[in-house]
């Protein structure tokens, strides 16, 4: 159904008002839109810069099918609708992208690892879990430690424990969450192979890039990935892209990758998590490749042909901005500073409350060297999060 | 005073609701703001797209100080407000960029030609004249055909005419407009120099351009300026950070530039119009330079230190994308078909209603070869006008 805004263009509408859906309403003004937000509260992130904006449940069917009716096409800003009412939407036929077919295997763990096996994709050694005794019997082939992750809902590290032996399993266990177990892979890294697609099928990738991880927490992408043969950044591009089109995925698909050292001494790749919409280890493409995750998200629900995914730099380096401890410091003040020392640093601010830990933002800085450009990202990261620099 | 909004940032204001302010908000969002818009009705450009909109008259001081009140600064989208209404304002403490000192040159053509050739900067002959008498007289200096523009209110051509005799200057005399009287003067070319500058004074040039005009209207940019020497870029730059400094330009300024032949046999430089705002000659800047115009313009406004504006590519073009005489083409289907065509094209849509030779958007190429770099952002801009592809 052709629901149409300004110039005649198609109605887009993001359920979550997250940075994802603020980022994603920058990029749409630029192609003749303003997105339509589905969000929590009226103060959330992209709640406080689109025009249109719905605040409304994305748990309740009522709230989904209102928004859905005025959009042309409904896409996400998080997993956490539930499936089941994406089906009775997409049964009405609304436009939902991606479907719920799709979207399962971002919702749940143990469906996407059930489905990536079957497809020969390599994933690390898993197993359902629903007792102790299950755990202690997957660790008796995988061994101790291994992991245990919540087959849904999980998300930055929330949702995954490392556990030891048989009584921090238990612990787990009581938490009454469905589990999956997976053998704790001696990884090397961690990379990220983004991907776009569209309903027509078309395909395409940005370069690889590897993201670096502190307490569950993305931290830092680099890309693209350094030290990264082009054998494997194909192979990495070409798992994501398969899995877009046997997933019949449509917008942005994040493959989060291990690289983990393989028996010829080479290494090889398995695949962590899947995301089905705009993803963290993208971010960089706002100023680092000629088009954006958001503007291509954007292209690919609308099935118009996707942007070149050239890099801008031979190094782009985005940094998050977590929250520090003082929540209430000058952070207008902390960006004068930042902006004399640093003039190139793009610096993207998520307009959210600041918490100790919390995404409130990400830096971006490129270049043509990679330990110049990477140092950048991160003193500035550092400086606007503890009013400090970082010396050496 | 410190009028703050969400993360405890500034909550930054422009009048008027046209594309420049739509741009701008687009960049604000990733200082973490979110543009406060006085529009003058809910269908405009800018108010499509941002959250804080508020629909009022840029000519009531009542209006105007009820949206000022609300904001840590107010700017423009463009130069209509008239100065008494600023002065007001300004006079309340309210935090007006630029100032209405300032903005007087950007409203008034005989206040800025006068104040330049006051300050030895390089303007064609000019005289005000409010009779046919006082025309035949300049001409009896500089010759037929002479040019006459409105002292106030014109723009993309309008308030602009050439007149070749007595009797053609007596209709435009009839109009009843305030005139000023200027040389036509043999120009090679038409150049622009663009710069920021920020209360604390400190400035910021991009590459000086070369624009190209049709019927009085911009219709390409390219960046930068071919075949220009460095020392004349340097001469272009340099009047217009002078300039910004002189008349205590708060923002973007834009310089448009005459080149002339000199009687050396070389070129010289003459100061056409001024530009208090982010500015067509520069909208190249979102994709071809580090920092867009509109992101500096907030940053200089803001008294942020501005950011670093070199090109991302040896050339960019920008060709504006006018209104075509079929209003209601499928501007969907057509963007489709520019897309599949030319994946690294990047369009803005500025959410207009098209009309016959409006500004209903841009798009911007890069690249390293200018002459193809060029011929894409025509070939793009005319198919989206007219439904032709370019042929040769």
């Amino acid at each position: 159904m052709a629901i149409r805004g300004a110039m005649g263009l198609p109605v887009v509408g993001m359920v979550g008002g997250g940075q994802l859906s603020r980022m994603t309403h920058q990029a749409s003004i630029a192609l003749g839109l303003s997105l339509k937000v589905l969000a929590d509260a009226a103060h959330d992130s992209a709640a406080l810069v689109a025009n249109g904006v719905t605040v409304g449940e994305h748990t309740s069917l009522e709230d989904l099918r209102a928004f859905a009716r005025g959009c042309e096409v409904v896409t996400f800003d998080h997993e956490h609708v539930p499936g089941g009412l994406l089906e009775a939407l997409e049964a009405e036929g609304l436009r939902i992208y991606p479907g719920s077919a799709a979207l399962r295997h971002a919702q749940d763990k143990l469906v996407m690892r059930e489905r990536l096996a079957a497809l020969g994709i390599p994933v690390p050694p898993f197993t359902p879990v629903a007792t102790v005794r299950d755990i202690e019997g997957f660790a008796h082939h995988v061994g101790w430690p291994l992991v245990l992750k919540a087959a849904t809902g999980g998300y930055d590290g929330k949702g995954v424990w490392v556990v030891g032996d048989a009584a921090e399993a238990a612990e787990v266990v009581a938490s009454g969450v469905r589990l999956v177990a997976e053998q704790l892979v001696p990884l090397q890294r961690e990379l990220a192979a983004v991907v776009a697609r569209s309903p027509y099928g078309q395909g395409a990738a940005w370069p690889v890039v590897e993201t670096v991880q502190s307490d569950g927490i993305c931290v830092e992408v680099v890309a693209p990935a350094p030290n990264l043969s082009e054998e494997r950044a194909l192979e990495a591009q070409g798992m994501a892209l398969r899995l877009a089109e046997e997933l019949d995925v449509v917008g942005v698909l994040a493959v989060e990758l291990f690289e983990v050292a393989s028996d010829s001494g080479g290494s090889s790749l398995l695949v962590n998590e899947l995301a089905m919409r705009p993803h963290n280890s993208a971010h960089w493409t706002i100023e680092g490749a000629r088009t954006s995750q958001f503007e291509q998200h954007l292209r690919a629900v609308l099935d118009y042909p996707l942007g070149d995914t050239s890099l801008t730099a031979p190094w782009v380096v985005m940094a998050n901005l977590l929250g520090g401890d003082d929540g209430d410091a000058d952070l207008d003040r902390r960006l004068h500073m930042l902006f004399a020392k640093d003039p190139a640093l793009k610096v993207h601010l998520y307009g959210k409350q600041v918490k100790p830990g919390r995404k409130i933002g990400h830096l971006t800085a490129l270049g043509d060297d990679l330990e110049a450009v990477r140092r950048r990202a991160q003193v500035g990261a550092h400086y606007l999060r503890t009013g400090l620099w970082l010396q050496g």
